[in-house]
């Protein structure tokens, strides 16, 4: 955060319901509550930090409107309902000094082959390539290296990072972010095996991605054998995520960094799935379901499911399990003595 | 699947054991059984959807020869033994109209050091970089960015993804296939703690990939500690897999996304490792084994293994422990119960 | 090794505490124990492989310097407190040989945009890109098709491989690796759900690497929300490991491949996460603390922390559960058969 702001106009970015406090320091930084220091603003946005408040040496704090007491000396407190809120104002503002649009038009150094169309607003970035008959909306920028197939369509004001690839007609919608190494439109991992070797299927579907819809760093999202892998309008998915070809995820869906998503299976809408966590191929994920990090998920799942651990279980018995596994090596001595008093018996009616 | 085909036509390409029915409708798309339409093609790959066929408003069907009953009005039955390998021809002949292969040639943009030997009909795209005495062979592909480091040698008849890495003296067989960010030849994870700093050991080896390997998006394989990192030949290799330096990889196994092998591992042939899958390092698996989705492996295999678990345990035990697990915490009750009908002993013989 | 060393130049080079025997070949390259053959160099490094020390049929022998007898004719052995350091120092020289560091000077094809800062004696090598105000240090090395975003800054004597992203405003130290395809600075996976739409959190902060860091292959470091995502000096990060945004990283760390770290976990210094192991969020893992292949940790760690399994436990106690966990199946019969020879009770004191 190198430009600096007067107490004044981060007041009126971030529009506390009331402020308490002041400070006639300039801020020129945001930093967490333990380190940050005079010309800095912090914010408690997790409970868990809510002791650290009263020791940060922060210029400004934003803080819930029920935090108690006041500030010392030289600390302006600004009050929101949601401080997490007031403080992504201030991002965002901040981003836009920071990082404003790139001009219109095409480096010189970018590859456009004949027949591609490049809306006007559109920014081509240096060394990215756009093959023939690809479509790159308005507003829309590529920001360096970035490779689109032949036919592969990008909708408006989309953000590519450097060297993501967008395959061969693959489509975007609007607003679609791309972050750095993402894959769009790899080709799915399936193979006939014919007299002891594997036989590339041809993959000759594509990738829909929805509006909105965010992708890590290098995640790879797979072209569907025949049809369409999909992307649901305003799901978002984090680094290093694997999507197997033909899934169908929906809308709104969090799935979070290195997830894998075996072909064919489906997520419904506002689906969580947390890090690490995977499914098997050709399952359904019931809308508004709760995977816990690195679950296994092998079998479908009903809407509004919460489900965490390895061949997960509803959470609640998952947890239960975890509590008592630290016992169970005691489990089985207490069975050992409890057989030597009253003597073993033959087996009469086995459980399992 | 832009291009149309008259039902005749569909009828060369994809070879049936024998037809029922027909359709005047020209077939423009493959679509999944519950979701075709009237020019569209659709398939009973997987027993598990065969209650879907007699919904499927498809106009073209392929299905197993013993697929019992006949078409409606307007539909055509394709029967074969394998309706998978009938969608497979077809799909290899739309791959061929589809993506005709590259002409000839080097890309004007791209960067070919001086050294470096290109063969005649291989096709070298835009942006791509081929360093010093470098080889390419005959009807190889690059797409487009992709860099192949000194002296690296690739076979006759790769494909090499955008944005690929073939790091320097890598070598690549005949008709191997790189998906887009697969990066072949990265140093290899290894260092030696001296007085507390951890101290990088050179990676001199290199990466030998057999014929008809395919290598997934973003995946990575480490060049060798020294000597090789080898992968068989027709071994298959799926998104997002990182295989460590010094590993043995056999013929034809299957490696599914986001494995993760560590170093000096060695596979035999026609090992498969489901997805998400882990192994130690200098651990030997046997050939024909089995590794079930999300395993973790933490010693030695013998051949024809079948397992799956953390700390992987033969299959059968694993799932009747996997059956069992939610109903732990009801077995420490009915433990106490006992104890206290019984009386809780002194220890006599610890179990464990 | 494409180099040849006659026997006195490896002793040169080696630096044995004493040799055994002789060998009249010139050694041309280095295997394994077990496929080693004449003109060809090998070690013991782990002692798992001593039985195959007899059997090699190297021309040279790394061994260590108690170990016994003495060796058959032809053959040399050079005897070392640590032989895998004696290796080392034969691969360093090899290194040296093979790739010798580019000469200084921006490749013609690279763009490197106005106002960014590339040092008298860097070399940027093909394609590269370096942005706006970007800064690149005395003697390091961009590799081909790198970018460097605006005001990024990269210290001295870095190696920056091919494909890999360093993002705007992020810092790299001296001596840093990246492997290929690595991303430095993606946005951190950050968002408000608002009216059921998940708004982008702007993600403003950058990466900070300390010095002397290597991060491999396609792995991810997501820039901070605000303030700075930290790796310390020293500290090693394996391929496709996912690092979150506000992560602080300690110094000499060792991260191994596909570990996933989320968001505002800190780890102290001298930290090791075995292969696959993840962390939940907002975290604290102790200093010297080392985490087991594929252990998941969702709770604090104190320091010098052992520990393993889903759900982290102990070492010692999650084996102990690893060896009983198949014999769960007979415990339940166990217990049925006790409760049939005493009869069932109703419950009178609950465990769980």
């Amino acid at each position: 955060m190198s430009p600096a702001f007067a107490a004044a106009r981060i007041i009126e970015i971030v529009q506390p319901v009331r402020s308490l406090g002041a400070t006639e320091a300039e801020i020129i930084g945001i930093a967490p509550l333990d380190s940050a220091t005079s010309g800095e603003l912090s914010f408690l946005g997790n409970p868990k930090y809510r002791d650290e408040v009263a020791r940060s040496r922060a210029s400004v704090l934003l803080l819930p409107v029920d935090y108690p007491g006041t500030p010392p000396a030289g600390q302006l407190w600004l009050l929101l309902d949601n401080p997490s809120v007031g403080l992504t104002r201030l991002c965002r503002h901040l981003e836009q000094l920071l990082w404003p649009k790139p001009a219109p038009g095409v480096h010189p150094s970018a590859v456009v082959v004949a027949g591609a169309r490049i809306a006007a607003t559109a920014h081509v970035g240096p060394l990215c390539i756009v093959e023939a008959e690809a479509e790159i909306g308005e507003g829309t920028v590529l920001q360096a290296g970035v490779f689109v197939g032949a036919r592969a369509r990008v909708g408006q004001d989309c953000w590519l990072g450097a060297h993501t690839v967008l395959a061969q007609e693959c489509v975007l919608g609007h607003r679609v972010r791309l972050q750095p190494g993402a894959v769009v439109g790899s080709d799915g991992y399936g193979y006939d095996t014919v007299k002891g070797r594997h036989e590339k299927i041809p993959q000759v579907g594509n990738v829909v991605v929805g509006n909105d819809v965010e992708i890590g760093a290098n995640a790879t999202i797979d072209r569907a054998r025949f049809s369409h892998t999909t992307i649901g309008e305003g799901t978002k998915i984090d680094n290093l995520v694997q999507i197997g070809h033909n899934c169908v995820i929906g809308r709104h869906c969090l799935i979070v960094a290195q997830v894998g998503i075996a072909g064919s299976t489906s997520l419904g809408d506002y689906v969580v799935m947390a890090g690490q966590a995977g499914t098997a191929g050709h399952l359904k994920i019931g809308s508004f379901s709760k995977v816990g990090g690195r679950a296994s998920i092998v079998r479908d799942l009903p809407p509004k499911s919460y489900v965490t651990g390895t061949y997960a279980l509803p959470y609640l018995i998952e947890q239960k399990f975890q509590v008592l596994r630290p016992r169970i090596p005691e489990l089985f001595k207490r069975v050992d003595r409890l057989e030597a008093q009253i003597g073993r018996a033959a087996p009469e009616k086995p459980s399992a």
